[in-house]
């Protein structure tokens, strides 16, 4: 049997009571994160402009925008979703890997569809985990070090919006093999566009392409019965080098999802241990930021080539800047979204503080690992060494940790008590009857 | 200045009376073609199979379906009329360049927008010519010898769709730029779909894909400056050793619509010198299937590699076989969609006569060419020798042939009068105020 077939024969048979407890709980991480993410998200201007073009082309009211409180067709509010849930970068990653966004993709169809079909919580939960299980294996299988040529979250998600769907609409697995396949030929996504609003679109769009392409193959809409692994294939074209077959090895032993991790800081992932030495410092020895003469930061190499940036100008420029993430940890002991605005970015305080911040390449530090040395005007040296960076997987985000964070992304956007049921709504997804309780939780 | 922005700038300044008027008819045969194509497929099972699935979610009656009497929003439209125009692979060629069918995504986005916003006919025209002009140009370029790697038709056709979207939507230079960007990271297609209803289906996607792109910029929703040329850009990634400048290169002093020319036959173009040989063989000779002994049908090395499949058993099988095609060309005296249905292909007289015709090998044909020697079975040998194939460049459908192909496409969904009112309409396209004039008259 062909890869994209055993594939789709395993979704088709897979029920969540096969699914361990442990995973399950996984998945409700990410689904949460995912959501507060999407909240946060929802006001920016990628996704008030989206909706200014398409909202005129959208059919009926049948699905929530998360943060927005307005319904609209499935299909049009897995895209605006799936821009809103990406927007802010803000969203789980597997560092382990390929550095693929997980949720960003499968999560929007997942909830859109859902919702829709009024399926209850846990067929979501278990569409959601099959999804994240099809997109994180293509991506690993294709792109074992993950992709620097296409951009992986949304040409693999495609295959994991479509697994997903898949399963909420109970496949057979011909079916299940044609929405592969009609996935597979939607694949997209160029890295020329990171930067740009157009980043986060893709995004959502593969949610939307990969619903299309399960609600296609529940109509009988052929496609190839084998888009993965046959020549002019997804993965002879995507990533040549690879073999397939590890797509589906070992399959339902071990679950994609349980190496998520949960970024705690609105950037990069290569800056967060650079962040977390900085807020530990600060927060260790009560520093106020007029103490500080100057600031060593011994972080790993991958993280200067990256965010090397000495003068940001703007609240994008100021993710990739390992100096304005640095002054922003010491003065505010924080790196959420606020930290990343454009005005924050300019503040005479920030300015003044990362002029005197110096980044160090330390080749033995791990990604994981930085060390912040603050000199003080008084001539005392503080320091504190991360080993392991919070969020990353030797020290990942508690239960609290995600609600704190949800509730960061939705302040000034739900009320505290709705975003409050929100979170315990969502820890019992596996009891929802119908999964628009969990949606309509989103409604500012 | 970078080839997108140029691209874009020579977009946003374009008018329709720089444009040569022999290039406007050419463009105005196309869209009749087109329209022909779109008609005549429009009860395709492809089509009703994708209206079952996408319906539920379609918004309001803003663009009409072809061929099928009623109306939905524009982006859905524009994917359902793609998937229409195209399921036949009747639509028009280049065979001088990449072999690419350039009307198939930027037809149904052009017709579909052009609808929605009450432009003129001039108006789509122009939009409809620039649209083929840019996914020409880019498929030329980064393909130079056509693309045995990807789906030509939709990779480059989102360009083209948003180009003709563009156009429509008066976009600016900025706007353009980030139109063609939007397009990029969408850009999707792989040949291992071929055969199944996902080659259409991916046409149509990018027809809406592009439309997207359009629409989207209009809102100042943004994507890469330099989304062709730049690293990570569409012609490092989908064509690495092209040079992308020719793009842009004497851009308005020729049009590739001139070189556009019209299928007669619904089968792939390498078998239609055969069939024209066969077909004239039998006219000038009065033929009858009966008297005749065998058949030696000299071809192209090309046709016999794409067409050797000697026992079809389905239309679509029937497509690819010279020997099929050979029998339903000398029994019929044609080879239109009648002569591809299942029914047909095991039909006892075709299955006689297909077992009597030998393909032959002949080095030094060119792929109009073909000779068609008949052994009667009183022992006379007839033949006749094809130098231009009906349909080639050398001998292109005339204005009647076209006329007559629509009508072919129509007979049984729209009444004759109709045809003739749609034809007799586009002709004057130039004149129309409402382009909704001509669409409406696709109403069965």
């Amino acid at each position: 049997m062909g890869v994209t077939r055993a594939l789709a024969e395993y979704l088709a048979a897979s029920r969540l009571e096969d699914i361990p407890r442990a995973v399950r709980h996984e998945a409700t991480r990410s689904l949460l994160n995912w959501l507060g993410c999407a909240v946060g998200g929802s006001q920016h201007e990628a996704v008030e402009s989206a909706l200014a073009a398409l909202a005129p082309f959208a059919g009926g009211s049948q699905a929530t925008l998360v943060g927005r409180g307005t319904r609209v067709d499935a299909v049009t509010a897995a895209l605006i979703n799936g821009i809103s849930g990406h927007v802010l970068d803000f969203d789980d990653a597997q560092p382990r890997n390929t550095n693929i966004n997980p949720s960003c993709s499968v999560a929007p169809a997942a909830l859109a569809l859902g919702e829709h079909l009024h399926a209850s919580g846990a067929e979501v939960l278990h569409a959601f985990v099959l999804g994240l299980e099809v997109e994180c294996r293509i991506a690993n299988t294709v792109w074992a070090q993950g992709s620097t040529l296409w951009f992986a979250n949304s040409m693999a998600g495609v295959f994991g919006a479509a697994a997903a769907a898949g399963t909420l609409l109970r496949l057979s697995p011909q079916d299940m093999t044609w929405a592969l396949g009609i996935a597979a030929t939607q694949a997209a996504g160029l890295r020329v566009v990171f930067g740009t609003m157009s980043k986060s679109f893709i995004v959502g769009r593969a949610a939307q392409n990969g619903m299309t392409a399960a609600l296609l193959a529940a109509r009988g809409f052929t496609s190839s019965e084998s888009s993965l692994e046959a020549p002019n294939g997804f993965a002879e074209r995507f990533g040549p080098d690879a073999d397939p077959a590890p797509i589906v090895r070992d399959l339902g032993q071990e679950y994609e999802v349980s190496h998520n991790v949960y970024k705690p800081f609105a950037c990069g992932i290569v800056l967060h241990a650079a962040i977390d030495a900085c807020i530990r410092v600060r927060n260790e020895h009560a520093l106020a930021a007029p103490e500080i003469e100057t600031v060593e930061l011994h972080v790993n190499p991958a993280t200067i080539a990256v965010t090397g940036n000495p003068a940001p100008t703007t609240g994008l420029e100021g993710k990739f800047s390992v100096v304005h993430c640095g002054a922003v940890a010491l003065i505010d002991g924080a790196a959420g979204e606020a930290q990343f605005s454009d005005a924050r970015v300019l503040s005479p305080d920030v300015l003044d503080l990362r002029a005197r911040i110096r980044p160090q390449v330390v080749e033995t530090l791990a990604r994981h690992q930085a060390l912040a040395r603050v000199t003080l005007k008084d001539g005392r040296v503080l320091e504190s060494r991360v080993e392991h960076a919070l969020g990353s997987l030797g020290n990942p985000l508690r239960d609290l940790d995600i609600e704190i964070k949800l509730q960061g992304l939705a302040a000034g956007i739900l009320p505290t008590a709705v975003a409050d049921r929100l979170i315990k709504t969502c820890w019992k997804i596996e009891d929802v009857d119908d999964v628009s309780l969990i949606t309509k939780l989103t409604h500012p």
